[in-house]
């Protein structure tokens, strides 16, 4: 039987138009980036052109993007970079309860070099209150970074109102918008971002390449040192491949924004399906609004998400958050969001793409419905 | 007319057995290793595979590599980990003074930080001596980098016994082979090493992956935090599609590691070609002995790379060091070298590979005699 992959935000398949543009870079224009002869030339265009590519996507200019490896690595750069570059101004660092790990752990090893760090809680739908970033700034406060949708339940933060506040304070403001690049329109400008971090792998280019919006003006120590790569900002040769790749991606994305709507009307529909096959026993964890339109959060109520999941082998999901599952506990963010253990555990996390059909909704629905036991 | 790519020092281009590889993995397996579903378990058994390929090159176990995005990632990972991790046991590093930006540039900032870093000079041939290294060390030292091979002049340094110093006084010792890995034979428990940075575009892999060997037992501080990736060292979803890609080149190599003796005579038979041409208007920078196979830097005294290689536009190679090319000055690995401006301005670095031909080189030498005013 065909498998359904309803698992788009731990990683989207490779769109085949961004297969297509990369391809002849597997073959030519091989050449060094940096080189000055032909073959250097031709990937330096490659290069510049998928910069502007993304650029075109966030609305900003070519030069406030910087290729990275991916969404992991832009959050640290972030992270680090602005706690090594001002760290003699303050060393305090606002973020929320529900961010990713690669904003978690780099704001636990930078605690261990003495900062401090105030995690903002959320309400029961995983929405931070802009005023509780706004009591939680001090003198000290140098980095504000707040995700700029959930990959969990998909909740779209005030990102907007955040920016407002953290540029009334002159203080630095960053989102992580792995999840949001490609399902949402995003304008740098209009949220009063600094940073804004691209993983590529969740709008249908490869793994292993992101983006780093850095505002014009705006200097940070680099991550990783060395060759003047990426305007003396990040180090490497360029992955020429990747950022035509992620170039397309974004181009596509921009295109395609109107097909988030009917991701939306999909997903909605996929949980009315739920809803009246599952009646209570099945609960949302958020809420259908200021949602990414591609996400649906659930909890088999009473049940273990994981042991559900493995009745239904063809069907791709996720029980905690994809990126580092593996485990039957209650996730942080929903920890965060103040789900009870009884609820929590029985969660699902339905994420839907482009490539996603009312016909394998329908039949994930039937698939669910034989395998729980309810 | 066809172009002469003499080049390979500064990037390959892909093999195609690597591009065949790859290419089943940008349609299939898109799922996020991580994910504990059909498309997860298969991108991930094509990561492990890619590491127990990239192991078997480099003959160490599979959980002593890493997946990184290259040489400078892995390079920034090794030099700031150890510093952050040992700090307190001591501040004081050894490297050399013809290192790659990816090693110079982390040295300088870890300087800002507080680290004394001891630049150990070359010889005329770029060569590092051991006892120089013995002599430099303190009871402050906690880590000695050399390069496995200079990338510009392509001098192989005494690793092994740099790596049985380094034993003798347990001190944690880095090789950046970027250059070596698949040009000559790498054995990582006979070279004593701790750490050894890989490159992937320099071995017919693309741009954008690299790998590090870290010894087992060795647990330094992460350079990019985040979830567990990559045995909690690197965070990141893993690049599936260079993974793949890497280990197919590892294997490779190891296979066609005999290739390089070829390389090497036609290697040696350009340089014959180019002194018969050229006489005394021509001399080696470094020597053919102690050197890669592949790398022949030669100067044409008095007169200017750059404006050499302006005139066979056909030919691709370097005047300087490719990664951070764009002016005349004297490279600071030949004048670490002790080379003459009036010389070392006159420099033009070769650099062959699997797909150069006799009638390349030849098509070369005659290249350069038409356009060398000599």
């Amino acid at each position: 039987m065909e498998k359904i992959y309803l698992d788009y935000n731990a990683s989207t398949p490779i769109a085949p138009e961004v297969r297509e543009a990369m391809l002849p870079f597997l073959e030519q224009h091989y050449g060094n980036p940096s080189a000055l002869h032909f073959e250097g030339i031709h990937a330096k265009q490659a290069v510049e052109n998928g910069r502007k590519q993304v650029a075109s996507l966030l609305q900003c200019e070519p030069n406030e993007v910087i290729f990275t490896s991916g969404g992991s690595e832009s959050n640290n750069y972030v992270l680090k970079g602005v706690f090594t570059t001002f760290r003699n101004k303050g060393n305090h660092i606002i973020t929320t309860t529900i961010e990713h790990p690669a904003i978690m752990n780099p704001c636990h090893f930078l605690e261990s070099l003495g900062a401090k760090i105030t995690y903002v809680p959320v309400d029961q739908n995983g929405r931070v209150n802009p005023d509780d970033i706004k009591k939680a700034i001090t003198d000290e406060t140098i980095l504000i970074t707040v995700m700029h949708s959930n990959n969990e339940v998909g909740t779209i933060q005030p990102i907007k109102e955040i920016g407002k506040i953290a540029k009334e304070h002159n203080i630095l403001f960053h989102t992580d918008a792995s999840q949001s690049v490609g399902k949402i329109p995003i304008d740098v400008k209009d949220l009063h971002i600094d940073f804004l971090t691209v993983a590529g792998h969740k709008l249908y280019a490869p793994k292993g390449v992101g983006a780093l919006y850095i505002r014009e003006g705006v200097e940070i120590e680099s991550l990783i040192n060395g060759a003047g790569h990426e305007s003396g900002r990040r180090a490497g040769t360029e992955n020429v491949v990747f950022a035509v790749g992620l170039g397309e991606a974004c181009e596509l994305a921009k295109r395609s924004m109107s097909r988030n709507k009917e991701i939306l009307d999909l997903r909605n529909y996929f949980w009315d399906q739920l809803q009246t096959t599952f009646n209570k026993n099945i609960v949302i964890n958020g809420n259908l609004e200021d949602t990414l339109p591609n996400t649906l959060n659930v909890s088999f109520v009473g049940q273990i998400g994981g042991d559900i999941l493995a009745q239904v082998p063809d069907i791709a999901a996720s029980t905690g958050s994809a990126c580092h599952s593996g485990t039957v506990t209650l996730s942080p963010v929903l920890e965060a969001m103040g789900i009870t253990e009884h609820v929590g555990k029985g969660t699902i996390r339905f994420s839907l793409g482009r490539y996603t059909t009312k016909e394998e909704v329908d039949r994930a629905v039937h698939l669910f419905r034989e395998a729980v036991n309810i």
